[in-house]
């Protein structure tokens, strides 16, 4: 420690340390009928991107980016103490907390008082900022509530502003669900289209009133601020370290004095800013990517700045935050305009359509979203077995998934060894979840006979790697007397009735259920194409080449109860003919007649050539002509007049271009007693499976694209196409981050007047649930299974983009061309993507019930875990079916439990649930929907529970009177419908059509099952 | 101000402030038996360079390079208050004077704590770091004390240690005058030569005790060290903000950990080092240019490395200063190699020899040159007239002139806007000086009738342009009645005659001195090319055309006393015949007889060509056929194998040309009663006078040269050679920033064995004061008015550098080809250099008399000031002449006054005597002499007398009780003669050979000589 004398001084001077021995005057306040310009200094850091996030904490891989957060965090908490005028607000929580961590306990409580004081705000405050077009709302939820739970808990805060400064457009569900929702009083960003911004400076209209929401109209309104230009300062006032612009330079005694040009400067800027915003408030964003590194280079600039245009007097500049800034703006009473539907798709520039990202990195985005599904199942089997601490559990892969709804994460716009950072934390994170997960089906279901649940001795192992064909422990060959025991869980609130596949190296097996009957099987042999997959990506992720080699997929029934499991056992078939049907096998190769699949309801049909040319269903008696087709974009390389090049980001086709054989495609048919599947080799690169369930009115699609060709140095982009007869009018229907479905005209927009340039990009849309189109009698839908982007370019068409592989980086920043390749032995190719769509078509007004209660089930598939046995004993020792949920109770097919988790301690509990349907949508199930929750805690002793807003941090009442309520043009519309208070003698929650209610239950013992 | 409770908090976690939650150990001091890794924090901080010096210093113009002192030392007292251990080194005190008139009271007692703990410590301590090559000893000592007396007075500190890590190559007068003298322990730098680092290397001699002074022997010695490599960190240490080295990672938590990595690549560094070091102790220079600018990011890294290198238990890692550094080694108590002479030239490549800039500008180094003796005059006529405050003085030019001696100021090697930067600052300083010069002449002669002598009527104009032919005061017609008083001031002490010569408008003058008597002059009609040089420079500079001609220089003989001055008048002559001689002039053009010039001892003879050929003395009997001739390198563009082109720094020539005129060379010769000139053109861009005075045995040679013509493309340096037939076997004489001279032999270097490989450029040396050769017979002697570049590279020879035009840059940094040109309405054309050089040829032994008083006169010309009086009243209300000095004393021809200065109060003063001769120089002069100081200040009374060290910070005593005497190979040699202490009732200086003594002395009452 310095000597006493010493820091006396420094006590008595902390307020002007690195101050000019001028004082400057930066006690500048609101003063009304002024230009006020809000000064807000802020850092914009990326949770990844060219960088990792860990590497842009410590500042390390400056090579690439030269940024350190940490420097960035250091020395704003220094600038702040040196005077407390000045402002600072933060976002991004993954390196906030990172940063916390590694202070000392005195250094926390300086913070916490910077932060009590308002000095230091924290603005949006998840994890990081999330995307919001390739996002799942569930997982915006989740990242969201990371984020404010931990500023709650640790600072007692509440972030009242949304600050999505950097996404790439904007969802509805982002304006109504993760800003209204979470009780903020504001949402700002600057990217929206270049056409509708110059419009909306034209009306003076870029802020205004939000309503993102159709069901739940004004009472979703969301104050909207889109910053003029970008979300740096204005052009001339940027101040890091070695920045460029000119400084103050206020020393008389040295040379080039410029006080009075920098004060013009500044007051001419924000006449300028003035003059197309409404009110006397402008707000200057003074920082932007990773700034602040020394954060005094801002402070002092703009202590100056504000301490001469205060002496100047003809504006007057203040420190400032958002949330300053939105008071001032809702103290003006102004009635604002009115915008509705969302901010998609953006386009900076004329050929510069943001809509590339949609479907950039699919196997990111196919990764995110299987473990969004798998962090929700984990979290609630943690819940039913107790939380334990033991070096594993959901905390890894909360943080891992949170980090990865980044702007430039699941959206595939970070560099190559980022997307790898990303993989590696989803990777990790899983494998904590997965420990935990078969440690809960253990002791779940061991639960009958032990007493000490959280030790089982079941061992369960997991099957990540089944899309590709790969699962060590179904494919073992099981000897006499052994079986495998198959715990197939379910996440949701109802009973499940589906078909699960697993490979298995031989036909002789039988399957029996949990009351030990015989059920049906069907085997379907394993395609050359999924086992080169198999090999190959075994080899290159996993270092290792596969054992065995499996030989058939085994397909059978299976029936889930909610909340819980079902076990499935299959053993050695001890006879002949015991063992399961094998697919009867029809191969086509050239001419062939029509063929027709399909053992239920649903029938497809093919012409001579292949193609699929009819849907039919015998129940609805829907009967339409359809074409299922693939194409490719070739990417533009920038070379010509516009050097905008197809890139990560940006989707700038040159041209489009359909796929067919090269020759005769080869076709195969495989039918069976459960399921019939159509193989197609599309072209040498994609191949593709149509699947019929018996029992199922979908098609389900998979496909395998790649590696994509590139040897002609073209980047291309593989879109696939489903066309009917269905006459559409320019109109399609697209899902807001899996929630919402919105309308969308092609060569349209609803705000403005639209210039046509790119038809295919300008008309492409973000699609996480689904798209679908209608005419008068019928409506197709398309589910998909992980973010991508999708039009519909002709009426009666619905088009998927499915893969990319570019060769040109599109100037945005990344410096990359998106050429994923996946390596083996230092010899690498373009990636292959694995995945899946479905399709149906419905009469008018009958899809949604598939698109919602079906897509939930698609978005949290059945869970699978396998155990080998000895013997038949099984029953003897384990609970072979489990239901957390009352036996005489499911939950209704329009409510998801989208969250079940525990908190600090096994009685506190996280809760939320979801109405699936939008208001109209379904005549049975648009509707208040109602959830006991003394059944579905099965009893369970509820103590309390409060209802919280979205991000849980704080209580919904709360919330709601705290709320700014902003006026508008059409300020008196409907409010929609909401469930009712929870009566805690009913314990009922009620739940109106799109409704989210979040609770925090506390039980009164502990709130584990297994005991 | 924050909350009481806040800054209670502040004040128990400053010591971890921005650290992380970690607790570093940073506490490690020498360990005894270990390696010792002396870590010194310092930031290196050109005082002017790409950028000026209060652009580095506020940070502004950071396109052209990122830098701001005043973050560095904000931020630098920032990272030392949170880590007392921690330690910092700070230089350049222009920079640190701008930053410390910026803070608060507050500030500055904390900084003085820091300063007082040795947290942060003052190393070299000058204003600048100076140039060692360029400079003048003057000049160094005068930028060295304001420096030095400023941390004396406002921190009460005396820096110990030089750190001259930057200029390129290091002067001997730097080694015993700026080093020893001042007090020095110990003079750190890292530019030699490349073969003579990689011997010392070899020889484990890069530390070394430098003897730089033959004259002073031992007692001259100061220990050097020489870095390894540059004054930057170890390559893998640099931890700017944005620096790419790798941090040291050390959050487990986080990706990347590389705390062992981290920690082996220091150990391997330290080794590597230590292996060519003597002793356990090796110095890591923690910084570069302009770094710190945030500068928690190096403490950090290092306060890691210091914890896990002592964790680790290898070598031992410390914060240090080449304080404690320096005392380490000498507490080795090792007996070091002796290094003599100096280290020039220097070069870092095979043809990358630093001996370009010895040349480059040459009106910047001309410019300096003449300011410094006026800033040495104008102090003399402040200290005789009293310190006044008015805005004006000498302080403005002592920090403009102290800054030029920076090493990229007067050096020539800063970009073109910083060239223009200092000289801009000089004009101030010059402006600001010259209003005190005329008011202290005014005072001086108006004292015999004015009481108040500091507020004088009379007007004094001085003419600073008259090397360019301009001088309004003088060129003035005068009308009937009225004249012109010329008052000549002479600021040394000894008696001075001299011609001196002004332009005038017409011949019809007399010229009359103080007692009224008629004088000798002659007109010499003014040449066209100087006509032209005249109108376009002052159109160029002062941006006005001169509104009259004048036709003729107008010489006369003047007499003027020691510090004193005489006055002269001119007036219209009477009647016809009275007037002044006009030159007889001879024009020759073609075939000509032999020519000699030269009224009195001297004559030279020039051929038919026009070619000097001859050069004889009629006293000394001297003759010597000898030649003068021009010529011009080309410089290499870099374009070939090797890229390293000629530029600022560097001197790389691809040929010598000699120069000649294209067709036959014009001369005119003027005689006359005064001199004679000979002029010539040499060809169409170098115009030559030379001239001989009738009463002086030297040839002065002035010269115009340029606008070097580059339409080729090709760049040139333009030389001109001396050229006889003495046997000089290939040795000169050079002297060291015109002091002592060093002997120099051709493609030899006494410290090693020299590969050689480029001739011309790795034989020339600096020379600020002259140049000689000798043989057995005679010597031959050059002085020169500035700072250049020269050789001998034929035996018999003298080459001199004059002027350099180049068309490339030679990658050092600069990033501008040494291109200049000079401006009337954007019309631009390469610079033209107007300049001067003496040549003499004396029997040998008899030049150093010539070559050191006359050198001395040369570095201080008179000084002319110009009034108009009405008739002949002048006598009646002012001096004609004054003396300081008793009229019966001048002070001996050896030694000089080179400092005369009223500090703080005008009862105090730093007076400076030097010893102009070397030890055996000359028999009469080379001896001890004696200053009476009663008879120098005509009795004044002095009450004390304190002789001090070189910089003035502390009594001479006191100084050599604390400097560390060091061991050396050669310890017990001679340690020269000196003056005896100053007795104080004699107060008679003794001064030995070459001897500098600094005083103190304070005056019973004031000391103003007009009262």
């Amino acid at each position: 420690m310095a000597p006493l004398s010493l820091l006396l001084s420094v006590l008595s001077v902390l307020s002007t340390i690195a101050a000019e021995y001028v004082e400057y005057d930066t006690s500048s306040h609101i003063i009304p009928g002024m230009i006020n310009v809000h000064l807000v200094p802020h850092t914009h850091d990326d949770v990844g991107w060219l960088k990792t996030v860990d590497q842009y904490y410590v500042g390390s891989n400056n090579s690439i980016q030269g940024a350190s957060v940490q420097n960035v965090l250091d020395s704003v908490v220094q600038a702040l103490l040196s005077d407390k005028n000045r402002k600072f607000i933060y976002v991004e929580q993954a390196f906030f907390q990172r940063w916390w961590n590694q202070q000392s306990d005195a250094m926390k409580s300086i913070v916490k008082e910077l932060i009590s004081s308002g000095q230091l705000e924290f603005i949006n405050g998840g994890m990081c900022m999330h995307d919001e077009a390739t996002t799942h709302y569930i997982d915006m939820i989740d990242q969201t509530t990371l984020g404010h739970r931990f500023i709650k808990k640790e600072f007692n805060k509440i972030p009242r502003i949304g600050w999505q400064i950097d996404p790439f457009g904007h969802s509805a569900v982002q304006a109504y669900l993760l800003s209204t929702e979470v009780g903020f009083d504001a949402l700002y960003f600057f990217r929206i289209d270049y056409q509708d911004k110059q419009n909306r400076k034209n009306l003076k209209n870029l802020e205004t009133v939000w309503r993102g929401s159709k069901t739940f109209g004004s009472s979703s309104d969301i104050f909207t601020g889109i910053f003029p230009n970008s979300y740096e300062p204005p052009t001339g006032f940027h101040f890091e370290v070695n920045d460029k612009d000119p400084i103050v330079q206020d020393d008389i005694d040295l040379f080039d004095y410029n006080v009075q040009e920098r004060v013009n400067d500044f007051v001419e800027t924000a006449m300028a800013q003035a003059n197309i915003t409404r009110t006397n408030h402008i707000m200057w964003t003074m920082g932007t990517d990773f700034m602040y590194q020394y954060a005094n280079t801002w402070f002092r600039q703009m202590d100056k700045l504000i301490h001469y245009v205060k002496k100047d007097g003809r504006v007057n500049a203040l420190y400032s935050t958002p949330s300053i800034y939105t008071d001032a703006k809702y103290a003006a009473n102004e009635s604002w305009p009115l915008k509705t539907g969302d901010f998609f798709p953006y386009a900076d520039q004329t050929n510069a359509y943001w809509t590339g990202y949609f479907t950039s990195r699919p196997s990111i985005k196919g990764y995110v979203r299987s473990l969004s599904a798998y962090y929700l199942a984990s979290r609630q089997l943690e819940f039913l077995m107790g939380r334990i601490h033991s070096g594993f559990g959901t905390d890894s892969l909360a943080d891992a998934l949170a980090i990865a709804q980044h702007h430039d994460a699941v959206t595939g716009t970070e560099k190559q060894h980022v997307a790898n950072d990303y993989a590696k934390r989803l990777a990790i994170g899983y494998a904590k979840a997965e420990k935990l997960v078969g440690l809960a089906l253990a002791s779940l279901s061991e639960s009958s006979s032990n007493k000490n649940c959280q030790k089982p001795t079941t061992k369960f192992e997991q099957c990540l790697l089944l899309n590709i064909t790969y699962c060590p422990a179904s494919e073992v060959s099981i000897s006499d007397g052994k079986s495998k025991a198959i715990l197939v869980y379910n996440s949701i609130g109802w009973k499940r009735e589906e078909i699960i596949r697993i490979p298995v190296s031989s036909e002789h097996f039988v399957v029996t259920d949990s009351d030990g009957r015989k059920i049906e099987t069907q085997l379907l042999p394993i395609d050359d194409t999924s086992l080169g997959l198999r090999s190959y990506y075994v080899q290159a992720y996993l270092k290792k080449s596969p054992t065995s080699t499996p030989k058939f997929w085994l397909a059978f029934s299976v029936s889930v109860p909610p909340l819980g499991f079902s076990t499935y056992f299959i053993s050695a078939a001890e006879k002949k003919g015991t063992e399961s049907t094998i697919s009867k096998l029809h191969k086509y190769h050239g001419n062939i007649d029509n063929i027709e699949i399909g053992q239920g309801n649903l029938k497809l049909s093919y012409n001579g050539a292949g193609i699929l040319n009819q849907y039919f269903n015998n129940r609805s008696l829907v009967k339409e002509p359809v074409e299922q087709s693939y194409s490719y974009y070739t990417g533009d390389d920038g070379l010509g007049r516009d050097p905008q090049a197809d890139g990560a980001y940006i989707f700038r086709p040159n041209g489009s271009f359909p796929i067919s054989y090269p020759g005769q495609m080869a076709i195969e048919v495989m039918k069976g007693p459960i399921l019939d599947e159509v193989h197609q080799s599309i072209n040498p690169w994609i191949y593709q499976i149509t699947r019929v369930y018996k029992e199922k009115e979908y098609a389900e699609i998979e496909f395998v694209i790649g590696p994509i060709p590139v040897a002609d140095e073209i980047g291309k982009e593989i879109t696939t196409q489903i066309t009917t007869t269905m006459v559409t009018n320019k109109t399609f229907y697209t899902d807001s981050n899996g929630r919402d479905f919105i309308k969308r005209i092609r060569d349209y927009r609803s705000d403005w007047n639209m210039e046509v340039n790119q038809p295919a990009a300008g008309n492409y849309y973000p699609i996480n649930l689904g798209v679908y189109i209608e005419d008068e009698r019928t409506e197709l839908s398309i589910l998909v299974d992980r973010s991508v982007g999708g039009s519909s370019l002709i009426d009666g068409q619905i088009e998927l983009m499915l893969h990319r592989r570019l060769l040109f980086d599109d100037s945005r920043g990344v410096g990359e061309a998106l050429n994923e390749t996946v390596c083996v032995d230092d010899e690498c190719s373009g990636l292959r993507i694995q995945g899946k769509f479905y399709f149906r078509i419905d009469p008018l007004g009958e899809g949604a019930k598939w698109r919602r209660s079906f897509g939930q089930e698609i978005y949290s598939p059945l869970l699978l875990a396998f155990s080998e046995q000895d013997g038949n004993s099984w029953e003897k020792t384990h609970l072979t079916t489990f239901s957390a949920i009352n036996p005489s109770y499911n939950l209704p097919k329009n409510v998801a439990i989208i969250t079940l988790q525990t908190l600090e301690k096994n009685s506190s509990v996280l809760f939320r649930l979801a109405h699936l349907y939008e208001v109209g949508e379904d005549k049975d199930l648009s509707v208040m929907a109602q959830v006991h929750l003394r059944m579905l805690f099965n009893d369970k002793n509820i103590s309390t529970i409060r209802e919280m807003n979205l991000s849980a941090n704080q209580e919904r009442s709360a919330m709601e009177k705290k709320r700014l309520v902003w006026k508008s043009e059409d300020s008196n519309a409907e409010k929609g419908s909401r469930g009712s208070p929870v009566d805690s003698s009913k314990l009922i929650v009620e739940l109106a059509p799109m409704e989210i209610r979040t609770f925090i239950i506390e039980f009164d013992d502990t709130a584990i099952y297994c005991s």
